[in-house]
Formats: C-alpha cells, structure tokens, sequence
C-alpha cells in the first residue's frame, strides 16, 4: 500500500485539486481538516463528521499528551481506535498550543519546558519529544516541531526564531525516520519568517534539503489581518516544492480559505466552524449569523437555504434559536454539523471549479455574495 | 385513523403487554418515554432516540410555555415539527414542575400563580390554560392538570389535595373537550391520594366517573422510597380501568421498573438515564456505573457488554472515561445514548417476557444480577 503520495489532477492559476493517498485513505485537496483537540471533534460522532465530507481530521499533541496521555493513548491502541475514526489524522507537534495555553512556558535549544495548564505538572516538549508522541498516538501525518514566531517580531528576532526551527525540523526528521511507524506514515516540515520574504525563503530552502513529504506554511493567522496574510502567501507557497501538499495551518475564515486556494494551499485547518458553532455562529453563503439573535426566534428557514446538509434540511433557524438560548446539547451538535459540512460543500465547490478552470468566477461569486451586507 | 385504542396481547399475574395505537404511531407497552423537556432529548438527535426504541416521547408543559412559549410554538406547527419528531409525544400538565422549580407559587383553587424562574415573569396555570398550552403544543397525549401531593402528607392534607386535583381533572376534562385537537389528542387523568388506600380507591372512581383515555398514578417517586412505592402499587393500579393504559409518573430505576410492571403499569417517563447519563452514570446488567472512576481509564471494554447498543459496539469505558473527564460534549451524546438503550432493552425484555409467560423469572434474574454487589 501506499504510504503517502500526492497527485495534482488539475491546476487553475496557481491553485491546485489533488489527491493524497495514504494507507488509512484518500484526501481530496483542497482539504479541510475539522480539529478534534481531545480525541474528538466536539459534539460530533465520527461518522457524522465523515458524513459532511471530511476525509482527515486533526488530533492536538498537546492536549493529548496531558490527557489521556501518549503512553497510555499508545496502550489502548492508538488515536484513531481509541476515538473511533479509521481515516487519516493530522497531529499537531504541540508547539503552538504549548505556547498559548501552558504556564511558566520557557524556551531554549532544547526544547520548551512548561507547566500542564490541567494539574500544573511540569513536562519538556523537544522535537524528539513530539516526535514519540505524535508516534505514540498513531498520527498518519506527523507535524516536525517548530517554535510559531510571535507577531509582529522585528526582522532579527523573527530570523533567529525560524532559524532555531529549521534546526528543530531537522530533529523533527531525525526523530521521525528510523522506527516503524515512518513506515506507515508522512512527516510535514513548517516554514516559519513571520513577514519577511527572504527569511521565507530561507526557511523553505533549509526544510527543502532535510526532505518533508509536505511543507507547511505556519505563523500565519496570528493577528495579521486578511490583507498582510494573503500578502505573504503571494510568494510563500511558491517557495515550496510544487509536487508536495502545501497546509496553511490555523486558517481560517471561508474567504480566507478561497483566497489562499487561489495562491496555491491545499490543506487547512481551524477550529473556527466548530468552535464558533457551539458559540451560535452559523456560516452561511450570506456570511455568518448569529442565531442567539431574537430575530431568528420565528424563523421558520433553515440555516442556509443553499446548505445540502441534513441539518438545513430537518430543522429551523426557530429552533435552533431555541436550542442555543436554552443552552441545549442539542444546539451544540446541529451548529457544528451544519458548520463542518458548509465548509466542506465549500472545499468540494473549490475543488470542482479548479478541475473546470473557473476558479475565479467561483472565487468572485462566493466572496462576493459571503461578505455583502445583509 | 384511530384517535386512540389500547389492545392487550398477553397478561403475566397483573402485568400486560400491549399496544397504543394512535394517529402519529404505535406505542408498545410497557413502554419508557425518554424525557425532552425543552423541545429536545437532551444531547439526542430525534432519529437517534427513536433508533433506541423510543415511540413516545414526553414533553414538559412548564419549560415550554416559558420557551419558547406555547403561542410561538403553535405559530410555528406544534412541538413535532418544531423539533423533528413525528411519533406521538405525551405532554405533562405543569402541575409538578411548577412547584418545584418557579418561584413564589401560590394554590388555590382557580390554580398555581408563579414566578418563571428564568425571568422572574408571573404567570397563572390553571387546569384551563394547561390544556390551550398542551393543545398548541400539538401534544399526542395530555394529562389533566392536577397537585402532586407532597410527601409525607397526613391524611387530612392528602385528601384536600386529591379532592382539588379531581375537581380541577373535570376542568382538565371539560376545557381538553370541544376543539378540534380532542379528536387527535388523548387525554388522561391522574390519580393522587397520597400512601392512603382509601384517597386512590376515591381518587380512582372520581376519575372513572369523568373519564378518561388513560390512567396516571402520580404523587410517588417523590422520596418515599422502593418499598413504600411499591406498597401502594400493590393496589393502586388495580383500582383503575383495566382495560385502559396505566402510567406511572417519574418513574424511575431500572428496578422499580421491573416491580411496576410485575404490579400492572405500562408506561414510565424518568429523566435517569438522561440526566444521570449526562453526569457519568451508566446503567449496566451489573447495576450502575460511573464513568469518571479511575478504575475505567484503561478499561478497553464496552459500558455494558450485554448491551446491543451503537455506543457499547464502537466505543471503550476508557474513551468515555476519557471524554467525561474533559468535559466533551461527546461524552453526554455517547452516555445518553447508551442509557436509553439500555432502558429501551430492559423494556423490551419486560414485554416479551410478559408475552412468554415468564416475567417472574425475568425479573429475578435482572434485578439478582442488576443489585449483585460488583
Ligand atoms: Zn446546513
Ligand atoms: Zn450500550
């Protein structure tokens, strides 16, 4: 079987649709990863998150080494029995998590050591460390460990910072290779610089020579704002190799995830559908809603009229109004439903036009329609 | 189409097995309808709970008239479509409810003034307004509005209440009758009269005299205990019809299940299994569990082994640990599920054991088994 291979079937200016194929299953690209942080992609059951169209979801190193555990995780068979899916999973290498959500963080050479923001146990996150935790757990695509430079970072401290996380990529790799789950899985290497093409540039060349089956594109959705974000991916997925899968990591909004399609991504992840879902935001083609509002209280349409998914098809905006107020399970699940799979109908919609050669329009469309006032 | 018919199939000592026909579907007897109290089972989609068992479900007047109100309910086509369930739904009176959750209740004999606890709004429920709310509420069965006598009562006390409950049951009678939904609708009565036989034989011929589709026995599972309920199910039930459905309010663990039934009963609603679900309890053949115990983290075996249920087929004790412990809504889907399955199963046990002829066996080895210290 295959470990990991890519293939562009189409291409449509710098954009790209493709296939990934991997021993636990095919990824069509443009992708989009749902994030299941703790084991699960909240308030959905795996064959309900299969069911809007994902073919990989995304499982967080760092929540997972504090709980359940990796060793533990590994006893009970990995990540993907424990949880209940059998398609490919993407882990994180911990390193931006750790940085956001830990305590008492301090970074060297080394490694980050820091405090478990659950029970305030005291760990140290190497890349040899990720490495044997993303192992442990069974990852299909295993992230190199990197440090995510703060924005915005002067040109020197942004140097010094990729340039200690092209020296963490290649212990990533070192890591990485040599046991037999790199037999049955990917490595993807990350390009850091903040937003300095040379540093870019750099960052791309030292991660090229170490060898990644996929490159990354990370620190960026850090608070730049849509405008300097697409402005770096005019150039940075261009310094990539052109036959890898390219992810830009933590992104994003839907029209920032048409955007960076038409630069040249092919996978995404965000917790935004999810998280924003249980929160009572619904996306829609007329850009988001917020169903907590009373004028959706006698509503009697479905979310979104243009929405294929079962939820715009059994329930009202009335309804689930009521659901999100009363602050009912139920309301959690039907948002988050609705929002993976708009997101996915998005990603099949990308990917179709990029194969007929009409991105643009579709690009133009949809942005359009998304960010005009209601 | 039959408004409303009850066949008996089969009859063990004073239990019976039957069907509810009716114009939204068939209810077996005996039969649990899982709560939803605010237009949804809690953490259930409508087709997972019916694929649990469920033909019935029950609905509580008090939450809905506050939310979303009954008025906006029957302008947006009643409580089945509002929340995607076309099966029959049995809605209780508001009696219960509103005095032990709003504030500042006060009784007489017009009804219940109150405060709603979510706003502080003052309202009046009267056996009149429960049947128009039940009505546009689009209910499948109404119960008569009556006071759940509180426990313990002396029996001067108890028979002033069950005196007003029946006087405000032929209100119940009388504003349910002369629309256009009492030729949909069921209604029941209730019967009170407290730990006294004499108040439920007067409570029962009061009721019979009115007439109604069915029978509650209310004002137990109110704290009184296994062995005193059962007391008075040793004659309660055999006071009412026995040609008509006999239920038995709020009703309760699996074991005072297996007793009602072997005592006559043949419907049961009881927020147990969803409640409890919610907060870590299994129920199992082996008795109850809890899942946030240590003891379950590596515990690669299903909640309940003996159990046909999707949950105890896809998942492990040590996932769901796991998830309750993070506080993952998955964890109160995956409880729910399983405890009303698990419900569902003990009530399709009970039923054909009824129908074979060897309940008293049935129940010695469930409630033998379910009591066994582990
Ligand atoms: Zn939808
Ligand atoms: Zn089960």
């Amino acid at each position: 079987m295959t470990r990991f291979d890519f293939s562009i079937h189409a291409r449509d200016g710098r954009a790209r649709t493709g296939t990934i194929h991997m021993m636990r299953g095919e990824i069509r690209t443009p992708a989009f990863m749902p994030v299941g942080t703790a084991a699960t992609v909240k308030a959905m059951k795996p064959a309900d998150v299969r069911a809007t169209g994902a073919d990989i979801i995304l499982g967080n190193t760092y929540h997972l080494m504090l709980r359940p555990g990796d060793e533990r995780m590994a006893r009970l068979g990995g990540l993907h029995r424990f949880m209940g899916w059998d398609r490919p999973i993407l882990t994180d290498s911990g390193g931006y998590q750790v940085m956001s959500l830990s305590d008492l963080t301090k970074v060297t050479e080394e490694g980050v050591r820091f405090a478990s923001h659950l029970d305030g146990s005291r760990h140290l996150l190497t890349p040899e460390r990720s490495m044997e935790i993303q192992r442990n757990l069974g990852s299909d695509i295993v992230m190199a460990f990197d440090e995510c430079t703060a924005f915005p970072a002067p040109h020197g401290v942004a140097a010094k910072s990729m340039e200690m996380s092209m020296r963490w990529a290649k212990r990533s790799r070192d890591g990485f290779d040599g046991h037999e789950h790199a037999g049955r899985a990917a490595l993807f290497g990350i390009q850091q610089g903040s937003m300095f093409e040379d540093l870019r540039r750099a960052s791309s060349q030292a991660l090229t020579e170490i060898g990644f089956d996929g490159y990354a594109i990370g620190g960026l959705a850090v608070g730049e704002g849509q405008p300097q974000m697409f402005e770096v991916l005019d150039y940075a997925p261009g310094l990539l190799p052109e036959d890898r899968p390219r992810y830009l990591m933590g992104v994003g909004k839907p029209d920032d995830i048409v955007g960076a399609v038409e630069r040249g991504i092919d996978m995404f992840d965000c917790v935004l559908p999810t998280r924003s879902g249980r929160n009572g935001q619904a996306f829609t083609h007329d850009g988001p809603i917020n169903l907590r509002n009373a004028r959706f209280a006698e509503d009697t349409g479905p979310l979104d009229p243009d929405c294929a998914c079962a939820v715009c098809h059994g329930w009202s905006r009335a309804y689930i109004h009521h659901l999100i107020r009363s602050g009912e399970i139920l309301g959690a699940m039907l948002m988050t439903e609705h929002n993976l799979s708009f997101y996915q109908q998005l990603m099949a919609g990308l990917r179709q036009a990029i194969a007929e050669g009409r991105l643009e329009a579709f690009a133009r469309a949809f942005v359009g329609r998304y960010r005009k006032e209601g």
